[in-house]
């Protein structure tokens, strides 16, 4: 039994791998590897996958959900490109790596953009507060959770400004307000699904008003929507898995029931951090992710040790980014609190 | 027993969808689906994939292989910005819908899109032949097998202007000469692997000298190789499946003992097609493709009957596409001759 703490693609739920994998020789009689993406039984996958996600989600009337491909990093594009406006100015916050690729994608393709706050002057350590958003902006972008630093917004910018967030990594792991959004992104590969699908949620106002100049077919949200996302073939296996994820997450409590399960995690792991005089925490305290839990040992010299004692426990994943250095427990909701109590027995054990 | 002539995501071999459950439950300890893609385990996987189709293709020195997403709809995008160069003047092979949707992609970032030739005149039913090519544009594009109408190039255009070759759907189906193309890419869901990846064979020369005064990261080639084609999380689970399905033909003869059985399920098909009265081809005999084979019934009155007949023999995937009509027989690699003997007897039995 491995404890999977990798930052994504991640763990889902055993339940879901076993039937993932039971598809794969027998999907209503074909593997579901060679079904057709045009064939009503996965026409009706898709479809369930979509309206599932509007489940989880409580998405209100007037949101189209997609499921797209190439990750956040092209919908770092596709957002710029869709939620262009009259001003062709945005705002973007800086939190961390992905905000800053988002920021570059933007400025690529002619929109002026307002860096609204950065917290890169401590390495991303925290979530910039206080900050006075503009009004003369087409929308506000944001990242809710940095996969990297180990940061999470708490609460999210409350502004008239059109918000657009891309949640990658901590999407279905609490309640949201999605009509506080225009748009909601997310690469599927964290507590979605499996990688090659990413997610869109869509206020369906928006769609073909961009004031781009042109859209390139693939990035544009509205013919992607008409097309009830199958525009082009989509990742039809990695829809498949998210659909059997958000089954199994619907099932089981959906989103309110995996957000306590979370906050327990989040709760012993940083209670163990702060506690335990070996370990530090990288962030912020009030800034800290329930999703990526970053940390180091005040003495690195103890490094290979650590390293030895959590390896020898069968946990797997829990190296940190070499920009942050470190450890990085990422808690994502399959991840089960019993993996957590390994590592946190590993970490006290290793005090003693 | 099923005999799948669907039209892509189509068949593939029964080992490979064998080896690609048991990964689903267990690749080194954990599921193929909670990997990270920068463990060495996944990472060598990726490399392999990308070796095997070299091995495959007599790939040569100078070339650079991608997985990328977005399908070839994302490629018609991609080429199209890698590719522009001094002239700003591309010309392109109109032969069918996805040529025409290429043409559109290239238009839309303000490449001067030259139609070299087309058969929209008879309803893309042939491979243009006998044209001229200008020396004053970029590259020339081309679809090598068109997947809707069911034509497929039998010579390649001989030319000193760079070749570019949408290859989506007879990928692996013959020997090639990769050296006559400076791009040659693939939607992975016919000859390759699953839905959700995408091939891109580049020849190293050309990166970096597009004349675009923006490339889009995720949609700059430059980019991914420099990654070695982890720019982002790729679609781990379809290179995966697509690296099993390349170990199985590079064990059982490569691409060259495929061509062979490729051609007799093709010459076994339309024999029939042109012996039996009671169906006609729908395409030029000279352009016929190995791939898709269309025809229809010369009396169209017998429809549901044939329907019946086929159906109960457990074929699935026969429909013609909406804008062709009729039926369509696509025989990818994977379907073996057994299949196709088994239509051409629900044909020959239909006759009597």
């Amino acid at each position: 039994m491995k404890h999977n703490f990798g930052a994504g693609p991640c763990i889902l739920p055993q339940e879901v791998f076993k039937k993932a994998a039971a598809a794969v020789i027998d999907f209503n009689g074909l593997s579901i590897l060679e079904v057709s993406h045009r064939s009503a039984d996965f026409v009706a996958v898709m479809e369930e996958a979509r309206e599932n996600v509007k489940k989880a989600l409580n998405v209100p009337a007037g949101y189209t959900v997609l499921f797209l491909q190439g990750g956040a990093s092209l919908g770092f594009l596709i957002t710029a490109y869709n939620m262009m406006g009259k001003h062709k100015r945005a705002g973007y916050i800086n939190t961390g790596t992905w905000a800053t690729n988002a920021i570059k994608e933007a400025k690529g393709i002619g929109l002026d953009v307002v860096e609204i706050a950065s917290s890169q002057d401590k390495g991303f350590s925290y979530i910039p507060k206080g900050f006075e958003i503009p009004e003369d902006i087409d929308f506000l972008h944001f990242t809710s959770n940095n996969t990297i630093a180990g940061t999470q917004f708490k609460d999210f910018p409350k502004t008239n400004v059109p918000l657009v967030c891309d949640m990658s990594s901590d999407i279905f792991s609490k309640e949201i307000n999605v009509a506080d959004f225009d748009i909601i992104y997310a690469g599927a590969q964290k507590n979605l699904g499996p990688a090659g699908a990413t997610l869109y949620i869509v206020k369906d106002e928006i769609l073909g008003k961009s004031t781009a100049e042109h859209i390139p077919s693939y990035l544009d949200l509205a013919i992607h929507a008409k097309k009830d996302s199958m525009f082009n073939t989509p990742p039809v296996y990695s829809v498949f898995v998210a659909n059997l994820n958000l089954q199994h997450m619907l099932e089981n409590g959906g989103v309110q029931a995996i957000a306590k399960e979370n906050q327990a995690k989040a709760e012993l792991i940083y209670k163990t951090i702060d506690e335990n005089p070996l370990f530090e925490g990288t962030t912020a305290v009030e800034d800290r992710s329930e999703m990526n839990v970053t940390f180091r040992l005040t003495d690195e010299s103890l490094t290979d040790k650590f390293n030895a004692a959590w390896n020898a426990a069968g946990i797997v994943g829990l190296k940190g980014h070499r920009s942050v250095g470190g450890f990085r427990a990422s808690m994502y909701n399959a991840l089960p609190l019993s993996s957590v109590e390994v590592l946190v027995d590993v970490m006290n054990n290793f005090n003693k």
